[in-house]
């Protein structure tokens, strides 16, 4: 413990992933890995300041966390940083309406957003939503408007899940950006903005 | 028609596209663009040699000569070089065994191959058939390959269709590129090799 508490000296907060470190996604909901619930109790006990910081996009907080805690881990909503909660911000900021290509399961999430007269495309991890029907709809938007924006909740790649590989929203993201022309704003992991806003929602500079 | 004859000295062939210059598509079959009839009629009692070479991948060579045919133009399956076919040549000379995700209109081009065990991709404009689940599977295909292969019937970012822009095979091919960390080997315009075999079958060469 003594390389550990020098290495961790200066250190305040700590930025944990969900998905693939707290627990491994599956159609029933997944499991803990092994380990990871005790993990975090024993941070949140510690001096240092825990977030949770992950590009999770096809569930709201709200259901993100209900699933965790049904797990056994100790986490509140307000402890999780995610694209679709931060999107909603820029887009309340810069006044965009979008046009949503997401899951019902995080649409909640810009519940207060106003989605009339569409004047940018935001897309998530949508799995079965990716649809042809639903990606020239967005396509569509995008060809339609002067200056196109789109923000996308991440790039993933891919991602596992217990039935195997998964395509992730990167994928989708890539298509549109070919398609019409233009480069994606990523909201999520790795832009380093993201990261900036989990620092500052727990209160922490980037070199703590 | 002198600076015609002048320009066309030493022309020996002519390569029509078909879609958008003989005529223009639609759910209902499309239309003829005026003019094109005739203008094929005259070139083929001209003595330049005529050969048809389209990107046109949802259709078999045989429905999109049909289609044309009914509405009067003077074509046959034989002067038509299409990706689906020429990919078809590809996947022969080289022993590959296509995971295919292409309409069911143009898999009959693929009649002649082994797809059993696959050990590429070929996609194509599939329209409708660009669902999740379908790419997915194509993305697990190329992920379990060892040398992932993946063969696109041409890079095409849209098309125009009378009930507006749609998403054609390139975006596709863009997202497979980008979640295997791969580049796609493209059959079709714009690519040389797809214009030097049009040249082949015409029996022409290039400067001619």
């Amino acid at each position: 413990m003594a390389a550990w508490d020098k290495r961790l000296a200066g250190v305040r907060g700590v930025l944990l992933d969900i998905s693939g470190v707290l627990y491994d996604g599956g159609e029933d909901g997944g499991a803990p890995i092994p380990g990871s619930v005790e993990a975090v109790a024993r941070l949140k006990r510690s001096r240092l300041k825990v977030r949770f910081c992950t590009n999770e996009s096809q569930k709201s907080r709200r259901e993100l966390v209900g699933l965790l805690r049904r797990q056994g881990f100790d986490i509140s909503e307000g402890e999780v940083t995610a694209p679709a909660p931060a999107a909603s911000l820029i887009l309340k900021e810069r006044s965009l309406r979008p046009h949503l290509l997401v899951c019902d399961g995080v649409r909640s999430e810009f519940g207060q957003i106003d989605t009339t007269n569409p004047n940018c495309v935001v897309i998530a991890d949508a799995g079965e939503d990716f649809s042809y029907q639903n990606m020239n709809k967005a396509f569509q938007v995008l060809m339609e408007l002067e200056k196109p924006v789109l923000i996308s909740l991440g790039k993933g790649r891919y991602y596992k899940e217990t039935s195997g590989l998964m395509l992730d929203v990167g994928a989708y993201m890539k298509a549109l950006e070919y398609a019409c022309g233009i480069e994606a704003e990523v909201v999520g992991k790795p832009s380093p903005e993201y990261f900036q806003l989990a620092l500052k929602e727990m209160g922490v500079e980037a070199h703590e």
